[in-house]
């Protein structure tokens, strides 16, 4: 298994996309007013991407509009000191297609804040990276 | 309780910062490369600035020089499907000051990764703001 130079354990793609499919919430990353945003949002995998649902009027909608953006999932056990991340990185776009969307209302995708989410904003990702803390201290 | 568009509650910054004492954990988002960057770290507050312990060479040490970040802390229940966020965006600054680099080496400050990290990271915050599921439907 490799290491970085931090002393985690680098995964490799395809742990990176079992991880992200194992938890329901991560985190997308995006500029906002030219500052760093970063937002928790429920999302799911779809054929590779990841899926969020937003608030057509939402800041997210409007700035995840065709921006390179960062998604970011975790799972962490505070009382252990372990726990794996991922990171996604490409671009975004708000889903127009009314078929495509339809397809997407259906998925088993449920925000958990109230309110009307009727967006869809897809990540294709163009880089996906991963750290996990070692089970045991690299040698 | 106030309530932003998407139904969520907004914290005033006094719940935040008495949120964000509570978790071990953030993310800190930033720029690499001309990419959008998120990275888990342990964290502490001292002072009412967030302070993160890397490696002195790494890519966060680097970034972090004097640039305008986000960090974002939250604990959520997936069962229940509550939880909060809270996002703080201010200047980083890599802590040069020796006496300063000796008292944050003697906080409760332990980085969950191994390997060796002497460089401190302080963000004062400058806007900071939270969010958090509404434990019944606003009416």
């Amino acid at each position: 298994m490799p290491y970085d130079s931090g002393g985690l354990e680098i995964l490799d793609p395809e742990e990176c996309r079992t991880l992200l499919a194992k938890v329901p919430l991560g985190r997308i990353v995006f500029t906002h007013r030219a500052l760093p945003a970063v937002q928790p949002v429920n999302f799911i995998l779809d054929g590779g991407d990841v899926v969020i649902r937003t608030g057509e009027g939402s800041k997210l909608a409007a700035a995840a509009r065709n921006a390179i953006v960062a998604f970011e999932a975790d799972d962490f056990d505070a009382d252990a000191r372990t726990g794996w991340s991922v990171v996604v990185i490409g671009p975004a776009r708000v889903v127009s297609d009314p078929e495509e969307t339809a397809r997407l209302r259906d998925l088993p995708l449920r925000p958990w804040a109230p309110g009307r989410r009727e967006a869809f904003i897809r990540i294709r990702p163009a880089l996906i990276s991963g750290r996990r803390t070692p089970e045991t201290l690299p040698t």
